[in-house]
């Protein structure tokens, strides 16, 4: 294993038409992140400068056009390509240009992540939009993450706040469709995936606690079955796998008790389950992570805000912990491996 | 028109064996809250006692057999009948006489309400279960209040937190059977229903805020289409009917706003939709109402509380919300009748 004092962090620019600039610019600025990981922003300089322009704040951040392992001094770098073209996009837009530019960027900073010259990622909000524009075939980028790097075993998107985790077992997708989707093996894989990721976070062993799918988790079956045939199995086999895990808990008041400590992470059974609670509970500072992969990804639990880019007003709180994520984990890997 | 100076509530002891006792003695003791109406306690006195022994309080009613417009003075009224067998029950139990004992209690108070001799009723949290043991063949009380009162037309649940409202689509029902009863119709119900009890609880023109059923909406089509096929209809007539309806939003942002100030109330699809946010935004101080009814029915958010009653540690909050408000919308209808 390399042996690192620092991570090394990828700062992704995210798209260049919202918001992504000048949070990227508020962030970078601050010591006390200098301080956590050698960082290297992934941006074209015309729009690290809008950013900066915007935030009306600089850092001197030393420009490359490759990263290597000698690159690295504890100057943040700035790397320079992918670069976009001038005039192919524009604050608040949807752009075919920045979705392409997007897309370039991430397959950059995972390469370097590949090469194990990075140790993870933190990305600043993508626009879908634009992406798929730019011809993006999956869903979200997710599964743009496994082609790149030819990733094969689960793959999942989880929200922390604080230190509150939540992992779903299914994501976007219609409300009819969750039913059908929800089985043993796809509420294990989200208790799975919650567990191994939280653990790589730096908890050794998560409590965790898994929502029901119906009103009063089904009421021992008076409204709906899948608990019975499939949350509690799944409950179960985690158990067999030494997993902390416990459950089906009514969705309404899980969280609640989430919040007051008594778990360190909830399995939600669909999209809107956890993102009502998590966003009520802290919509500034949640953080998504993309688990599953080898290294870590973060990105901000808010999108890519056109209504208000460029303005001045967007907090990097959300940003900010998904950064200090990023780098506690890949820390603890660091630790871990040696 | 009767024309009264106060309200005539009447305050049900709901299940025996819960919290609702010792919650009743607890809020009767109060001045401001004697102050609020006429009061009927419906309670046989060996429980309203056990009430005031946990609770360390005592309060001078007026035992009554029966209640007639003579009957009132400033006094608190205790109704002595029904009454329940002594050694039937025991705190913490499911009993099937507690079961019968609640319904009989529910059925004087509709009878008082339907001879206007009372104007509205607040009752301590019920028991399901001891009341399907007692031969309840309703899913939940609403049923029994439409028998009880042959009543025609829309009855729904609604919840209130502070001054935020919310109606739900559907409701004890599975997760899977969501989607199929999400129609035009169902939706403009709901908004019907919190448009007038909203009305009624004084507020002259309610925002009111439709949420999707989808995740994020359904994003245009993208993950389900009961948006376009029913919710956005359904809003489109409501604002024919000059309700000030708006949506369908994200269900993840929709209650952020809607804490915010931004509307009055907030129409959910489904069960936990609405209580996972109602919940995480005052556990202690929810009101249920049972909306649609010729008059205001009210109790709290929580349940009969097996786990704490008798141990005098049970809030009364969240039922001195649901008393206010049923002198609120008593008092607004006694307002507007003149």
């Amino acid at each position: 294993m390399i042996n690192r004092i620092k991570p090394r962090i990828g700062l992704v620019i995210g798209d260049p038409c919202g918001i992504g600039p000048e949070l990227i610019a508020q962030l970078v600025a601050r010591p006390a992140i200098q301080e956590m990981a050698d960082i290297v922003i992934v941006a074209d300089p015309q729009i690290f400068k809008i950013g900066e322009e915007v935030a009306g704040i600089t850092t001197d951040c030393r420009l490359v056009d490759a990263v290597s392992e000698e690159t690295f001094t504890s100057q943040p770098l700035l790397l320079t390509t992918p670069s976009i073209g001038k005039n192919t996009f524009s604050t608040g837009k949807v752009s075919k240009a920045a979705g392409h530019y997007q897309l370039d960027c991430l397959a950059k900073a995972l390469e370097l992540c590949k090469e194990t010259i990075l140790d993870g990622l933190c990305f600043a909000p993508l626009n879908k939009e634009a992406m798929h524009l730019a011809g993006l075939i999956h869903e979200d980028e997710l599964g743009f993450f496994r082609d790149q790097l030819g990733h094969v075993g689960e793959l999942g998107i989880l929200n922390t706040l604080g230190s509150l985790w939540t992992s779903r077992a299914t994501s976007h997708v219609s409300h009819r469709q969750v039913s059908d989707l929800i089985s043993r093996d796809s509420v294990l894989s989200a208790i799975r995936l919650l567990d191994t990721t939280v653990r790589a976070s730096g908890i050794n062993e998560p409590r965790i606690a898994v929502a029901g799918l119906n009103p009063h988790a089904g009421d021992g079956g008076t409204f709906g079955d899948e608990e019975i045939k499939a949350i509690e199995p799944a409950v179960k086999q985690a158990k067999l796998e030494k997993i902390n895990a416990a459950g089906p808990f009514p969705a309404d008041t899980i969280f609640l008790r989430g919040k007051a400590g008594e778990y360190d992470a909830i399995v939600t059974m669909y999209h809107d389950q956890g993102q009502i609670a998590m966003k009520l509970m802290g919509f500034d500072s949640g953080v998504t992570v993309h688990a599953g992969l080898p290294f870590p990804v973060t990105t901000s639990a808010h999108g890519s805000a056109f209504d208000i880019a460029g303005k001045g007003v967007a907090s990097a709180n959300s940003l900010k912990a998904a950064f200090t994520l990023a780098c506690s984990m890949a820390a603890t890997k660091m630790t871990t491996a040696v």
